[in-house]
C-alpha cells in the first residue's frame, strides 16, 4: 500500500545508511521511521530533506517543541495523516501533554474557520498591518 | 472591494457596539481591525466569532504568544492574505521578533513540503505512532 | 495583471463568439464576465467549461440557487477571490439574500474548522455512515 | 488509530455527559457519534463546537438541508473523510436522495476546475462584481 | 466503504455500457477501473467527466506523459489518494520510470515548500513577471 | 504591502550577496526577483531555498521544461499568486508556449476536478493499483 516499498534499515546501500545513521544519532532512537525508508528510494531527495529538516528544526529563535508545536498544526490543517501521527509523536517526546495538543487542535481550528470567514468577507488589509518589520 | 461594507466603529448597532467594546477593552487597543468590521454585517457570527477566539487564545496549557504563532503558521500555510497580516502583527504585539518570523516561516515551508512528500510517497503510518496519548 | 490578455467580446473568432453568444442567451445578460474573456484565449477549453458549467449548474434534483450557494460556499473555501466575487453575484441574481450570505459564510467557516479537528483527532468513522445509499 | 481514545458514551464525566445528553435530545438519536466522542478528550472544546454548530446549523434564512449540503460540499472538497461520512449520513437524513448527491459531488467537482482556472489565469475581478452587498 | 456501491462493468445499464465500451477501447484495456465504477451511480457526470478527460488527455501541444506527470503532482499536491494510485499507474504505462517518479515528488515538494515562503513573506509580484503573453 | 522589506541587490550582506551572485550566474539573468530578495530578511532560509532548488531543478531524469511545468502546475493549483507569475515566466524562457499553457492549465483544472470527485465518492484504491514500483 506504498508507492515504494520501503527500503529496509540494514539493507541499504552505503549512501543511505550514512543518513540513517545520521537519524539515529541526531535523535538519539535506534530505528528509522517509515517517512524516510520511504525517501531512501530515491536518495538526494533522503539527503536533501534530512539535512534541511535537522536545520530547520534545530533551536533557534524558536525552542525545540515550539516548532514541532508549529509543524504539527500545519500537518493537521493540510489533513497529512502521516505527519500528523509522526510529528505528534515528535511532540509528545519534546513534552507536548495531552491538554497542549487539545489547545493546539482547537486553535488549528479556530485558525481554520476566521481563515476562510476573511476570505469570504473579503476583508481589505487594515494599513496598520501592512510592513511588518 | 469586500463582499459587504465594513460596518463604521461608531455607528455600530447596540448589539454590535457590545462585541466591539468587548474587543478594545480585552486587547487593550483603541480600534476595531477590518475583521470585526465586516463581520458585523452578521451580528450572530460576529458574536459568536469573537467569543471563540477569545475562549481559544486565552492563556491555558500554552502561552499567548505560542498561540498566535500557530494561528499565524496556519494562516500562511492557507494562503489567507488578511489573516497573515492581522496575526503576524498579533504575534509581534506578543514578542515575535524577525528571526522567529523567519523561523516560523521557514517551518511552515517545510512542513508543507514533507506532507506532500509523505503522500505521494504514500508512507503508511508506523505501528509506533498510533494512540498518540 | 493577468497571464493572457482579456480577448475582446467583439473582436474574438467566429468560434469564441459563438460561446459568448450561448452565454449571453443562457443566462440574459448583455456583457461577457472576464473569466470568459481570459478562457478564450484557449477556446477549446472556453467550450468544454461552458458546456459542462452548463449542464451542471441547469435545474435537477438540485434548483439553481441552491447549486450557486453550494458553488459559492466551495470557492470561499478554496481562497479563489474572482470566484468568491462572481458567484456571489450569481447567487445574489437568484435570490440570495444578505443573511443567507451571512449564513452560508458562517457554515463554511464552521466546515473548515470540524475538518481539521476530525483530522487533528483522527477520528475513525463510524460503522454506521459507512455505505451511504 | 486515533490520537485520542475515544470516550465512552456512559464513563464519560459529568461535564461531558451533559454535552452528549444534549447533542442526543437535539438530534433525537440514541447514541453519540466518534466525532464527539474524540472532542470528549478536550471538554472545553467539545461544549464550545456543540454550541456553535448548534447555532450555526439552526434553521436560519437557509433552511436546515441546505446547510447540510454546503457543509458536505466544503468537507467533500477539503477531503475530509470523516466529515465526508457524516455529513453525507446527515444531509441524508434531511432528505438528501442519491441523485441531489450526485448533482452535488458534480457542482463540487466543478468548482475545483473553475477555481484553479481563475487563479491559472489569474483572472482580475470585473467591476461590476465589487461590494456585493 | 464507499459513498455508493461500484457498479458492476457487466450489469451497468445500456447508457453507463456504452461509456465503459468507449473506456476500454479507447485505453486498450479490458477492466474498468473503481473511479468510473463510482461515478457510473450518476451516469450524467460519468459521460461528462470522460468526454472532458479524453479530450484534455489528448495529444497535443504538450505529450501525454507530459500530462500524465502534471495530473499526478497535482493529485499528490492535493493529497488525493486514489488519484496519487491511479495516475501514478498512469503515468508508470506512459514511461515514467522510479527516478523520473522520484525527482516529479521532489518537485511538488519544493513547489509547496516555496510556495508557502511566498506566501508568508507576501512577496509582491515582479513587473516583469506580469503579463506573461 | 510585504512581511518584511525587499533587501536592495546590491546593499546586501556579503553573505546574501554570495547567493544573489549565485542566481544570476546560474540563471544567466543581471537581476534578482523579489522572493528572493524577500528570503533575504532571513539569511539561512535564502542560502537552504536555493541550493535546495538548484539541485532539485537540475536536468535530471526529467528535463527542466518538465520541472517548470510541474512547478507551475502545482503553484496555480495551490493559489499561489506570486509563484504562477515566477514559474509562468520561467516556464516561458524555457520554451513553454501560449498553447502549451493553455493545456496545462486545462489539467490543472481537469485534475482538481477529479480529485475532489474521488473524494465525494470514496472512491476505494483498485488493488492493481497498488505497489506502484
Amino acid at each position: 500500500m506504498a508507492t515504494f516499498p520501503l527500503i529496509d534499515e540494514n539493507a541499504a546501500s552505503a549512501e543511505v545508511r550514512a543518513v540513517f545513521d545520521d537519524i539515529r544519532a541526531t535523535r538519539k532512537v535506534d530505528w528509522i521511521n517509515n517517512f524516510w525508508r520511504a525517501l531512501a528510494n530515491h536518495p538526494p531527495t533522503l539527503r536533501r530533506i534530512w539535512q534541511g529538516l535537522k536545520e530547520v528544526m534545530a533551536p533557534g529563535a524558536l525552542d525545540p517543541l515550539t516548532k514541532e508545536l508549529i509543524y504539527l498544526a500545519v500537518s493537521i490543517s493540510n489533513g497529512c495523516v502521516y505527519c500528523t501521527a509522526s510529528h505528534g509523536a515528535a511532540a509528545k517526546r519534546l513534552g507536548m501533554s495531552p491538554k497542549m495538543l487539545g489547545e493546539l487542535i482547537a486553535v488549528v481550528g479556530m485558525a481554520n474557520q476566521t481563515n476562510r470567514l476573511a476570505d469570504g468577507y473579503r476583508v481589505p488589509v487594515d494599513e496598520r498591518f501592512e510592513n511588518l518589520f
